[in-house]
């Protein structure tokens, strides 16, 4: 049997090992001993690890066929980089600032498959854009992508699946999106706009930044955009929050003491930001992809939502973000995807198969994109 | 001539200082050089102290007649008393949580008068209620009050012209109102609502803990309500900012340093609520009063809208605040107001001519109360 190691063991962690405990060998390290607990209960054999250790890091992946990386954000870039060195191929779902790119010769020379941005969005968006655009020549692409808590908790009416500082990032990184073939630099939470969505009902849309490798590899799709969807409202909080400075990464002095804002209001928010347990929640995404196949306009929708799985209370934006990579897994560990180097997820929707492969793979969990 | 000192040399107490400064010889004094500096132009004596200090505060105060307190709320209550202690007749203009009745008797002890919370609101609205209440049977008191900016920068379109950490206090502390003879308490920021003001244009109001003492001396009267004014929408950012819990005292631990949350919030806003050199700002004040004359019905209501003095650059906040004050220091060091102990602005209120006196001093400096 294959044998897989789960970088992480957070909400999006444990659902990949567990969906991958049915076909694999595998096991979660995380430096969190709690975390570990938990997949322990489901028969997945736990490894403690400390990420920053890299040395330590290289040499208990080892023994291990695929490396599935689910780590924290301000992690991701370095842990990616550990996993090259060590020469095993990868999955990764971290939300790093860095440009992968700058790890494709690395891969190439260490001759490792490394799919990065692996997860919902970033992830299943460049499948789908990969994939039509083989079949069409595309002029607008489309995004709007959010995970949100089913009962809304004022002010912020959210619950962090992933590392919450990651989506304090969210909030903070300049938002990416092209325009007539420019790039185009907006304020992250900029531009909001109200969107009806059928089931959900009035969510707000602004800017994020998460069109990221499609910036370079869909260089000639001349509109590319990527919003964020939260419940009306709450982006202007956030908005103050970081007009007050309480989101700055930058050293003030109190009563004698530097300390990062950030870390304060992290600290204060993540509790209100964690999902209670049984507490449901979903995900939302609508694609909209325009443009030219076989000398026809044509326009594709593609509408997700997805709600936490009740039987076994697997949250949903755990099995939308977390079933993308373990389906990649497959492709990887079975030898049906070989690309050497940095594979953006855009790369594999490129194969008419792969892109099947992916959309079967998690219908059969459940999570279905209709397609119109 | 009659020697004053002034323990505070911030907006108010330099406005205080310069004032009294035509009748007295006056000393202003303060932890901070650099403010001192400012009042020293105006030929004014300066004292560094630490107010902090008990017994040098106390030696400090001999060669006076009159202390006047503008001290931040935090240090007020302990200023107040070390000024008694040392016999000494005083104004105070602090906004101190604790219950200034608790010097009461050491005051009489000490055969010393003591004015507190002698500023606008807290301040003229005792002293308006203090005179009606002679006058009639009075049903109900209204109160609303607030200085702002003229001009509005978001998110919050305020500045602070007394200490910002005495700000934070009013949207901490619990408001209390009087209904039906009864005290109420809300939350501070609860019931806001949409109040037209000529001159201004929308403002919202909010409950503050802005009754204090006549709470206690005006028990007979059925309702009594103070609310602070902002901007529309404001007060949502500082709801949101509680509730994240930015204001709080309580410590947390970042990174293993302990802090109190408020701390590195006041951090980050003062500079944001610090009017800019020349920046212009305006009192607005309505007061409604209700009640039987002569056994007729009879309605009061008083509206003040004072603008920064542009010639002298003094700010409406200092003006209206700090002059009241001034006036009473005169009513005090004439010997004209003499009552032993604590007396909140409402005793000085309830003779008619230390009314017209307070009125028309305040009248000569162009603060001017339109009556109705």
């Amino acid at each position: 049997m294959k044998k897989i190691i789960v970088l992480g063991t957070g909400l999006v962690g444990k659902a990949m090992a567990i969906d991958l405990s049915r076909n694999f060998d595998v096991t979660s390290s995380d430096y969190n001993e709690e975390a570990l607990k938990f997949v322990a209960e489901h028969k997945i054999k736990t490894l403690q690890l400390d990420f920053t250790d890299r040395q330590r890091l290289k040499s208990a992946l080892q023994p291990f066929d695929l490396v599935v990386g689910a780590v924290p954000g301000f992690l991701g870039f370095e842990t990616v980089k550990s996993v090259i060195e060590s020469g095993k191929n990868m999955v990764d779902i971290s939300f790093f600032p860095e440009d992968p790119f700058l790890l494709d010769e690395l891969a190439k020379e260490k001759s490792v498959t490394v799919v990065t941005d692996c997860g919902v969005a970033p992830g299943m968006g460049n499948v789908i854009l990969g994939y039509h655009n083989q079949q069409m020549q595309i002029e607008s692409y489309e995004c709007l992508v959010g995970g949100l808590p089913m009962v809304r908790e004022w002010p912020y009416e959210y619950k962090a699946v992933f590392s919450p500082i990651d989506v304090i990032e969210e909030y903070i990184r300049p938002a990416r999106y092209v325009q007539n073939k420019s790039v185009i630099i907006k304020e992250a939470l900029s531009d909001p706009e109200l969107i009806h969505f059928q089931g959900v009902g009035t969510l707000e849309s602004w800017n994020s930044d998460g069109l990221r490798s499609l910036i370079k590899t869909m260089a000639h799709i001349p509109n590319m955009i990527e919003k964020t969807l939260r419940y009306p409202g709450c982006i202007e909080y956030l908005r103050v929050l970081r007009e007050t400075g309480l989101f700055s990464h930058e050293e003030i002095e109190v009563r004698g003491v530097k300390i990062k804002p950030v870390e304060v209001t992290a600290k204060l928010l993540f509790p209100k930001w964690k999902l209670k347990p049984g507490e449901e929640e979903f995900t939302v995404m609508r694609i909209r992809i325009n443009g030219n196949e076989n000398g026809q306009p044509k326009r594709y929708e593609y509408n997700l939502l997805d709600r936490t799985d009740r039987p076994t209370q697997t949250l949903s934006m755990a099995r939308t973000t977390g079933y993308t990579a373990t389906a990649v897994a497959h492709l990887i560990i079975d030898g049906t995807y070989y690309r050497k180097g940095i594979s953006p997820p855009e790369y594999l929707g490129e194969q008419t198969s792969h892109f099947n492969f992916i959309m079967n793979y998690l219908k059969d969990r459940g999570v279905t994109y209709r397609v119109s």
